[in-house]
Order: C-alpha cells, then sequence, then structure tokens
C-alpha cells in the first residue's frame, strides 16, 4: 500500500516518470492500477475531456497541434492521449508519434502518450477513462484523446469525453462518411477542415443534410470551417468549443462522468465475475465447452445456471447477515 | 415449462408465428428467452452465418436480394436478420423493410426481420446472436445478417458469422474507407459492387493495399467484382462464397460457434450478477452515485468491493459444499 500512495503522489505532483509508469500499469491491465485509482480519484482537479476524432487523412494532427497551443497560450498544461486499438492493421500508434515529432516534443507542459489495449479489462475505452483520470490527477487540463478511424473503439471513447469534435475534410468522400448515423451521433462540434479545398460547400450541406435526420430534441452540433494548417477560421473553433465546455453545469458533467466512470468499471468487475463464476462450476471454460460438444449441457443452460448459483449465494449471504 | 416446449416445438417445425413470437422475445430481453434457446439449442441443424456489410449506399440490399434468389434456387430456406442498432437517426429498420417490398416479401421460404436491441442485456450482437440460433432451429440456411454502417455495431456482429461479406463501392470515397483498419479486419470476403461505375480500379487498388498492411498469417480475403444490379460477377461471387464456407471443417465449426456463444453468454451472466452484487451491497447504482459525489467512496473502490465479496461468497460457497 506504501509504495502505492507513493506513486500516487509523486502522480499528482506531476512527476512524468510516475505518470508514465501509472499509464503503463493501466495499459497492461496491472492488478495494482484499481487500487492506484482509487488512491488517485478523490484528488482529481476539475478538468475537461476533449474528443478529436474522424478518418484518417482528415488532419487531425494538425489540429491536435493548433489546440495545443492554444491552450498552452493560457498557460494550461495538456495531456493527449492517442488512442491506438492495437490493430494489427495500423500496427503501431502512427498519430502520437507524428505529434511527438512536431513543436510540443521538448514543452514540459505537455505530455502526450499512445495508448493500446494490452490488458486492460475495459478494452480500449477503459484503458483511455482510467489513463485521462491519471492525466487529469497529475494536473493536466484539458485531456485531449484523438482516435483515427471511426470504428467501434472511436464510438466507445467518444463517451468518455465532455466535448467530441468530428474532423472531416472534402473530396474524401466524407459526404457519404457523414451521412453514417453512428460517426454523427458521437459529434458535439464539427469540424470542416482543409477550408480551402474544393467541394467545402457540398461537404457542408451534406453534413447539413445529415444533421436534419437527427431528433429534435437533441442540440445540434455547431459547424465550424477551418484551415489547421493555415490557421484561418481558428478563433470561430475556440469560440465554440469554449462555450460548448462552458453550456454544461461544471456539477452536473461531474455527475454525469462519474456514472459513466462508475459503469465502466461495474462491467469490468461483471466479466470478472462471470469467469468466477464458471471457473467455480465448470472448472474451465474448455471443460465447459467439451460438455457442451458432448451434449450433456447447452451454452443457455449453463448461463442460467451460473445466475441461479449467483442468485443462490446472495441470498444465503443475506441470510448470514441477519 | 410446458408452454415453452410447445412454443419450441412449434419454432422447430418452422411455424411463423410461433419464430416471430421467439424473435420477439430475444429482442425485448424477456426472461423467458434463456429457457427457450436451451431448449431449442440440441436440435439445431447444421447451418451457416453469412454478414454482409458495408456504408449506406454500396448496395447491399440489391446484393442480398441476388444472394436470397441464389440460395433459394437450391432449395434451401433463407432467414435475414437487417440489424438495426436503434439509432435515433436511422429510426427504424430501413433495409428490412426495404427488403420486405422486393420480390420475396411473398415467398415462404424466406424469413426476413429487423433487430433493434430493445432489451437484450448482451446488446445487439447478443440479440443477433440468438436470433439467429432461432431461425436456425425453424429450419432456415443460411441465415444472412445485414449491417448497416461502419459502427461498434457491425464488428460486434460481424464476430457471430461464419463468413463476413465486406460491400464496397467506388465514387463514394470508400478509398479512404477501405484503409480502416476496423473494418478491413472483419472481411473474409471484398465485394466490390457496381462494377460499371468509373473509379472501380483506384478502388481495387486501395484495396490491395491496405491488404498488404495485413499480418503474414492472416488469409487474404478475396476480392470480387460484381454488379449486383445487372448481375455480372455473381457467379464468381459465389463460388468465392461456397469455397470460404467449406474451406473450414464443419466440426471445427462448430466448436468455433460454440465457444463464441458460449462466452457472449457468459458475458452477460456476469453482468448479472454484477448487477444483483450492486444492488446487494449499495441498494441501486444511484445510491452508490450519491455516496461517490459525498466522497465516502470512490468507483474504482466499489468495484474492488464488489469483486471482494464475490470472491468471499464463491469460497464461502466451496466450503460448504465440502
Amino acid at each position: 500500500m506504501n509504495s502505492r500512495d507513493t506513486l500516487a503522489q509523486r502522480i499528482h505532483r506531476g512527476e512524468v516518470r510516475a505518470l508514465a509508469r501509472g499509464l503503463s500499469m493501466v495499459e497492461n491491465g496491472d492488478p495494482g492500477a484499481g487500487e492506484l485509482l482509487h488512491t488517485l480519484f478523490s484528488a482529481i482537479p476539475d478538468h475537461v475531456t476533449i474528443g478529436v476524432t474522424g478518418p484518417p487523412g482528415a488532419g487531425k494532427s494538425t489540429l491536435l497541434d493548433r489546440m495545443i497551443t492554444r491552450f498552452r497560450s493560457q498557460e494550461r498544461r495538456v495531456g493527449v492521449i492517442a488512442v491506438d486499438p492495437s490493430s494489427p492493421f495500423t500496427g503501431g500508434a502512427l498519430l502520437g508519434d507524428r505529434l511527438r515529432m512536431q513543436s510540443h516534443a521538448v514543452d514540459p507542459g505537455v505530455f502526450i502518450r499512445s495508448m493500446g489495449n494490452r490488458g486492460h479489462l475495459g478494452g480500449i475505452s477503459g484503458a483511455t477513462r482510467d489513463a485521462g483520470l491519471i492525466l487529469a490527477a497529475a494536473g493536466y487540463d484539458p485531456v485531449l484523446v484523438e482516435t483515427v478511424g471511426v470504428g467501434q473503439a472511436e464510438v466507445e471513447v467518444a463517451e468518455i469525453a465532455d466535448v467530441t469534435a468530428l474532423v472531416l475534410v472534402p473530396g474524401t468522400g466524407d459526404e457519404v462518411q457523414a451521412m453514417k448515423a453512428g460517426i454523427m451521433e458521437i459529434a458535439d462540434l464539427i469540424v470542416l477542415n482543409k477550408a480551402d479545398r474544393p467541394g467545402m460547400d457540398q461537404l457542408e450541406a451534406a453534413v447539413a443534410a445529415s444533421l436534419e435526420l437527427a431528433p429534435e430534441d437533441r442540440p445540434r452540433p455547431p459547424v465550424v470551417r477551418v484551415s489547421a494548417e493555415s490557421g484561418e477560421g481558428l478563433e470561430a473553433l475556440w469560440t465554440s468549443l469554449d462555450l460548448l465546455l462552458s453550456s454544461t453545469d461544471p456539477e452536473l458533467r461531474r455527475l454525469e462522468n462519474t456514472r459513466r466512470i462508475l459503469r465502466g468499471i461495474l462491467g469490468e468487475s461483471g466479466a470478472r465475475f462471470g469467469e468466477m463464476l464458471l471457473r467455480s462450476e465448470y472448472g474451465s471454460e474448455n471443460e465447459l465447452l467439451e460438455l457442451i460438444s458432448g451434449g450433456s449441457v447447452t451454452p443457455y443452460e449453463a448461463g442460467l445456471r451460473l445466475v441461479r448459483v449467483a442468485e443462490r449465494m446472495l441470498e444465503e449471504d443475506e441470510n448470514q447477515q441477519d
């Protein structure tokens, strides 16, 4: 416990090596990570988490670079998590590396980390959630979370952010992209990047058309045209972003964040419970599979039995407490 | 139990009303669904599940229509599940409806059902898994599962299928689409549709380039050019599909399917156990949230406590059995 407290204290003081160690614990699913996060949790300062997502080639890393510069000009320390779902196809954290090579690599007020999902029970979204909290505990605010692509990981990770910006560019088929339900639903703010390129009007019209399909009671995300490269339109983007961040009551946002964190953690505990029950009733997954292949058990029967065992145990436990 | 057996028997006989009722039980998370599936499970005939996914506008419904005609010509009964992740944007099962209006609407050998995720604990992938088994129990083979878009639901649902076909079209930015890791990873077969459109060569080159990035030990998915509209290239597509379906040992496929089904069900049982533990230890999620907001508990501490309680209960239970 003592060495954990020390690690937590060092993270709270913003020590970069302690921070890196904490993040590795999270990424690797180290059993001590839960204890560390518990210790850090009560003293995490208020902070915002901003998600930046969009298809490859949309200029996300240039935009992130601009965003970092902007928050640094306000004397804020900026944490960046570049999410890499450890895909055999992507084969590494391209964006984190690209960012590191840019202007902020030597700025001690910027901490950039690529996150994979090597062992975290909650997958990449669980790992990102815990990593964001560790960065916040170390005093980074905002925490920027960048995801590449528009797959499962992106949607899950977007749920962690207070505000998620979707970056689109003309001329790469984003007209169709924009129609995709999942990705439009996660966007609180839509950034049309590379304003100098042809096709910007069509892209904006396609985005507007697909937003028309949104339910009435959902706030329409603002749409901002920028050129991250030249800097054009960035002031309007920062205004939109600030407005979104200040439009929710901080108390309410904190509660919503806590609920999300809790649900994630309960889900991870649930996965653990399933494994524990399985071991206790059937020994192992393979032993149960053999029973199923032999025809003496069905998977549904096994599931029902585990639930019944859990019910009985809880009942007996309650009787004992009385 | 008796009425369940009767419903199961009626489903096995292929009665459409019983089938519809079973599917609704699955979709709504009816507590009797597990019992029904257990009863059906041992007598589910061998069958294949084919996933069809791709961005909107790729011509999936026309292709599905062709696929149904093809399997019908082999005197096979075809079940179709059109997955609708209950998005507020899509607002209903567009594709299922579109299919229903087409040529197979009055063919009793074709059963088409849109599936949402109203109450199933395993989400849309759990609901689709159970629905597919019910269709198979009623004698439908193949079961075709269609998903729209490329979000989280699509990736999860693809894991249920024996073979998943990714449908792409030129001229809609699929060059970029093709580069996306998640979607390429789920494809066993890539269908380039609308062969008459310009841009087909670029699309094929982009697909080939992104497949180059795949790990060596992963089988390369075959790429087939078709025009679902005119019928061009369909024979080659069926050949590829048949080859993929026959290339795995049926015994092995059955085992893999059972393992997937089991893992899904164990996850759902674990989640249920988690809810029970939460209720027993903290009353409800809201009560726990209040404790967390008040600063007396952290979410991580709550998660660790539930795991410890489960461990203790399982230990006591084992001691009692001795």
